[in-house]
């Protein structure tokens, strides 16, 4: 079902920029709040939570309007980053920043705008039963919250001018980025419907997942092409933040990385035979395992 | 029943405290976000959802974590308008703003935070079934977001170095303070199932509240004190906003908001027949008609 789900990711931003593009009252709103999400992106999130409903059997259109939602909560976290106050990066998916381009306030509304329009396009979502909608909300707002994406920030923030430990550092990671990687999988399970072992099986792949994703991330941004990661090679090295490379070295966290897979391979091996894990393989190859 | 809401308004800031402060991952994010629900404000949304509901006499506790939503998303706005990037404001309340206290980053993310957990509550609010719950967020979502507070901020930092007209500037309004004004009325007309009528009489009555709010804050800005508005006066005046005193002077924004408030009254008068409209005439008393 591949082309499928790469049909399905195309019809993602259709339904980002239709909803933002609508009858706007700020046209700046609206052409801040579409420039990040037009600036591309692999469309990760989207793609994890299509490739769960896919391993049971659920007709994607159901879960289109969560993972746009998904979409737009890491876009805006993405856009608030970026700013001179946090990260002050120039440059992200190869394209200026959002406030590079429209200022700094309008990046702060185009962030606020795409969180709150979020939950906006998931409780209008009519494939789906309210009740699923309402558990929706939840498992969302709670990914990006206090207790997940910004309480990870915070700590990510906090700790650029200290000395960290590598369990600290694991810790930020876990939910900063971790939250918003395990929410598509939550949210699959949920609009599933699927028994307890199974979900707690896949929502435990989705964090070896997460982990996965941060290494490569990590690896990334001392062997990579700024063409094919979009921003500058070196960033995070130059801002003295401890990473997995500088943790464990470029081999080190290449070895960390595949122990990360087979523990994410073992999840999904152990649900095999209920559900069919072909497309979350797909994704465990596609977005973890590249070797630069 | 007023020392009812009173009491009930102390709830408030207990729920969002509570919420803010429990198994917190960033300690800093808690406290930033705590600090500016602490540092005061008039409650004036959470109040006027009370007062509607009271108006049908349904019990307050339906309202609780509704009002105390809508307060954060309030608050929220707050502290991203204080910003350097936006108004630059020192003082709120009679307090440092957020960012000057906590830091730049610290500040966009308590926003960030205010808002992602306001919906959580909602969702999580056992006294309303799910179908309400569902309505609320909807509304909320509607009245915070592209359409509502976040396109008419928009507007208003588009305004501050244009020339614009009375029209304009009422549309402003209209949207970055009129729709959470009309929002907490929204909610408790949708708690109360009320009917398509008086539904109807008392949304028009938020939007001429809306209105008179304005008019009241741009009176207070020219002739109010420190320690009663919280902020430095004249403020606006030396950002050479356009507001309704620079406009109509002192006397004709006064008796411009004469207009709205009997508009308001009559909309009340219309329903008072099968509501108790007696809280919603105080609320009109205690934060319309002030003079200073």
């Amino acid at each position: 079902m591949k082309n499928n789900i790469e049909e399905y990711l195309k019809k993602i931003d259709e339904i980002i920029l239709s909803h933002l593009g609508g009858n706007h009252i700020s046209g700046t709103i609206a052409e801040a709040s579409r420039y990040s999400i037009k600036s591309g992106g692999k469309r990760f999130r989207p793609y994890l939570l299509f490739a769960a409903l896919d391993a049971f059997s659920i007709p994607l259109d159901k879960g289109l309007k969560t993972a746009s939602a998904i979409e737009m909560i890491h876009t805006y976290s993405l856009i608030h980053d970026d700013l001179p106050a946090m990260d002050d990066d120039d440059l992200r998916r190869g394209n200026p920043t959002n406030h590079k381009v429209f200022g700094e306030a309008a990046a702060i509304l185009a962030g606020d705008n795409l969180l709150t329009e979020s939950f906006h396009l998931i409780v209008n979502d009519e494939k789906l039963s309210g009740g699923t909608r309402l558990e929706l909300v939840r498992i969302i707002a709670d990914s990006a919250g206090q207790n997940g994406m910004i309480g990870g920030q915070m700590l990510d923030i906090e700790a650029e001018n200290e000395e960290i430990t590598f369990e600290e550092l694991e810790t930020i990671h876990k939910y900063k980025t971790g939250r918003l990687i395990s929410a598509p999988v939550h949210a699959a399970v949920t609009i599933a419907e699927a028994d307890a072992e199974t979900a707690s099986h896949l929502l435990r792949f989705s964090e070896y997942l997460g982990i996965i994703f941060q290494i490569r991330d990590d690896i990334l941004d001392v062997t990579g092409d700024v063409k094919v990661t979009g921003k500058n090679t070196g960033s995070d090295a130059r801002k003295d933040k401890v990473t997995y490379v500088s943790a464990f070295g470029l081999e080190g966290a290449k070895e960390r990385m595949e122990q990360k897979v087979s523990l994410a391979e073992a999840e999904l091996d152990a649900v095999k035979r209920t559900i069919d894990i072909t497309e979350l393989k797909n994704v465990l190859n596609k977005f973890a395992i590249r070797d630069n």
